[in-house]
Parts: C-alpha cells; structure tokens; sequence
C-alpha cells in the first residue's frame, strides 16, 4: 500500500485570511516571537497501487482534478510505502 | 530563523467529513484505487528564537492554546532551520 501525503499550499501572492488571523491571534495571546504563519491544507491518501510511480501520477492528477485549483493553488506531494 | 511545520491532525475515531466526502468525489470522478482520504490542518510557522528547542516549547504552547482543541485533534510538529 502506498500513502500520497499532499500538502496544498497557497501560491506566493495570494492572500491568506487565515495564516493572517492566526498570526494576529497568537500576538495576542504574548507570542511576540512570530514573523509569519501561512495555512495549508492537508490531505493523507491511502492508495491500493503497485508502484510509487504509479501512485505519484494517480496523486497528481487527482490535485488537477479536484484537490487544488491550479489559479491560487500549489500541491506539494510526497509518496510513502507502507506495510498494510 | 526557525520554521515550524505544524499538521493538525483528528484523533482515530473523530468524524472527518471532508475527508469522507473528498474520498467520495475521488470515486466518482473514477479513482477507484483510493483506500482512504484523511484531511488535516498545516500551519507553517516562522519564528524569531535562537534555538530548536525554544522553537519547539513554543510551537508545542501554541498547539494547546490556540491552533488544535485536544479533544479532537492530534498536533504533529516539525521543527526546521531556515537561514534567513
């Protein structure tokens, strides 16, 4: 079994509401070591392939077709093997 | 500067419905080979601190107050140096 790791972050430019208020919320609460905080979105995907080539391209297809919006967007994808 | 990679992750057992439906929408988009989606939380936190360790007590404080409710979720943190 293979497991697609994939971290969609957003691409340089874009606004980021939610890194923004965090970062604003941890200010708050004394945390004045902060330069930044960018959000993400995650997503663990457990794939039933053979190969580490073959989950990559599913993977990568998969962020084109529904997980990222390639406008704002930038996937980042890291296969595992693991022992099912 | 340190960076601090910090993936929220639900606890076994905690409904996760985004993960439920985005494995949902895989399947009918026809990747039939999908064992399971998992979604999550990514904060990427860059500090102003001299040490890996201080990055890390920091980072793990902001988990417990601000970025994951302990009931529900699961806080992974990666610690990295970044020269700046």
């Amino acid at each position: 079994m293979f497991v697609a790791e994939v971290r969609i972050d957003l691409k340089k430019g874009v606004a980021d509401p939610e890194g923004a208020n965090t970062k604003k919320a941890l200010e708050l609460l004394g945390f004045s070591n902060v330069l930044a905080v960018e959000s993400s979105k995650f997503f663990t995907i457990s794939l039933d392939v053979g190969s580490e080539a073959e989950a990559r391209a599913l993977v990568s297809d998969m962020s084109q077709k529904l997980l990222a919006n390639p406008v704002i967007h930038n996937p980042q994808i890291v296969i595992r093997e693991v022992q099912a």
